[in-house]
């Protein structure tokens, strides 16, 4: 079994030791907020998986595990000043406790942090790292803009969406994976494939993310039911509501009402009851199983034993809080 | 001779090839607009001539030009935000001409491929640059904290000021100089060396700049002559003024005055007529001869002959425009 905690600790003292000036304070103070605000760590975590899988040793990864972390971190830093989003982990935003301009370059400072903690990996491997991390981070601002132009339009879409949340989230899973897989002494084209593997895999994530927000057990999602019906955020649900209600003028109209009135509880069960009446759920799910399916296809040509890539997708089914 | 235009054609050349895609238009529009803005190119210049001076080649020190001058342009893109410039050479700045989240995202996404760039430096030297590139951003990114920090505060000390340029700008150019040098064959000693060399050389480099505001040929500057005295910028000129004039009544009262005054062409003769009383150009010239003199000592050391040595002092003082 891979060593999920075992993984998260590792990551948490390596990060708690993480050597950091006193001063500018108004630049420090923002940097380690940010990174002590903990999370799953999940990327970070796949690295180390990664590495492991092809026979590696976690140690020799963690530093490009931090690097990951921290760019991830340095990405909600900044996407939450350009979303003007007030919380992030039920704690106040860094431009929301500072100011815009510290977000920005306390941001920029997290990004030079991760590439110095990348610099650290094995040196015979550094060119090819850094390739994968680049491609990997501008693809996350490509889906980050995706993201902002697509709020302005009315309508995207399902395929559109899929393509933004892909580069917005899916890349990032999918090159922390390839990048411990490599310094894990995987070949670079089992390091790809188990790039596609994260790739998948992240798109059901987001997927289930969607279908979590309106039919998740509350307690365990933590987070308020209906957020993203809230915010009216074209979340699959909403999309696939769209498509579906346009030949169903009784639930578009209705569907419109709700996307034009303000936020309440009334809303979001308005809101559910019609993606109830038009099955979206089950439509989530079938797109989710599909990706987590494809996932599971690109495991099959990498040349490892089967009870390796069992372990990992155990692993992972852990990661998206399945239960199989 | 060190060839200057030759070194600014060939990292025109290759910003000019880089390719970079059509979308998201969002995204790569302002990327396009900024690397295209021009100016003098003295940081990857001075990448190219580090370079050479130890025996290299210039190509060589190419990729690693290329990501000083993008890392560059990353930090104009997000300074023009914090400082809400509305003009960067003469034309709007991104946040202007577009607006601030796409500023935000295609500066971070110059700095993903500022980085790509570094990448592609000889891999037997990577480790090290990247390192030395790391460090110079994170000071520079200091740098910039201690501007915002410092134009809070009523009256900082020279010292402070010297400090804060250095960190903001002197660092890049010195850099900028140690990275060639590396590419170039340099022994790590007289890397640093180089970097002590281009270290004083930025710091008399900004104190030129201060004064040519108020003292500079307004044809060759081109810019409008008394810039930072009518933004009430603490320059050298000006906290050099607030500290002579403390034992000077008369003066002192008249600078506060102007200080609280709103800018016009008479509120530049009023301060500029204060600073020639306390003679301050004579004491700014004297600063940044000091700074001058320090960058020749620095070269001392290096075991490079003495004809090599005198070429970069004549290419610097081409750069600095000095009619030496």
């Amino acid at each position: 079994m891979i060593p999920f905690q075992k993984y998260q600790q590792l990551i948490a003292d390596h990060l708690a030791a993480m050597e950091l000036p006193a001063e500018p304070k108004g630049l420090y103070e923002p940097l380690r907020y940010v990174t002590s605000l903990g999370g799953k760590r999940m990327r970070p975590v796949l690295v180390l998986a990664g590495c492991e899988l092809f026979g590696g040793e976690a140690k020799n990864a963690l530093p490009a595990a931090i690097a990951i972390e921290l760019f991830h971190n340095f990405t909600l830093v900044h996407d939450d000043i350009m979303d003007q989003a007030p919380l992030r982990r039920n704690q106040p935003t860094v431009h929301t406790k500072w100011n815009v301009n510290t977000a920005i370059l306390s941001g920029d400072v997290l990004l030079v942090k991760a590439y110095a903690q990348l610099a650290l990996s094995p040196n015979d491997k550094l060119q090819t790292i850094i390739q994968v991390f680049n491609d990997t981070a501008v693809k996350v601002c490509e889906g980050q803009q995706l993201d902002m132009d697509y709020e302005k339009e009315t309508l995207i879409s399902l395929a559109k969406y899929i393509g933004m949340i892909e580069l917005k989230t899916a890349v990032l899973l999918a090159g922390s994976l390839q990048i411990g897989a490599l310094i894990g002494g995987a070949r670079d084209e089992d390091a790809r494939r188990i790039y596609a593997f994260g790739r998948n895999l992240g798109i059901a994530f987001q997927l289930q993310d969607d279908l979590l927000d309106v039919y998740g057990d509350q307690a365990k999602v933590g987070k308020q039911k209906g957020g993203d019906i809230l915010a009216n955020k074209k979340t699959f649900l909403m999309l696939k509501a769209i498509e579906l209600s346009a030949s169903q003028p009784y639930q578009k109209e209705a569907l419109l009402n709700w996307l034009q009135a303000p936020a309440s509880n009334d809303k979001v069960e308005g809101v559910t009851a019609i993606f109830d009446q038009l099955q979206i759920k089950a439509a989530a799910e079938a797109e989710m199983k599909k990706y987590y399916n494809n996932a599971l296809a690109n495991l099959k040509d990498i040349p490892l034993g089967e009870e390796k890539k069992k372990e990992l997708v155990a692993f992972v089914d852990q990661l998206m809080g399945r239960e199989s």
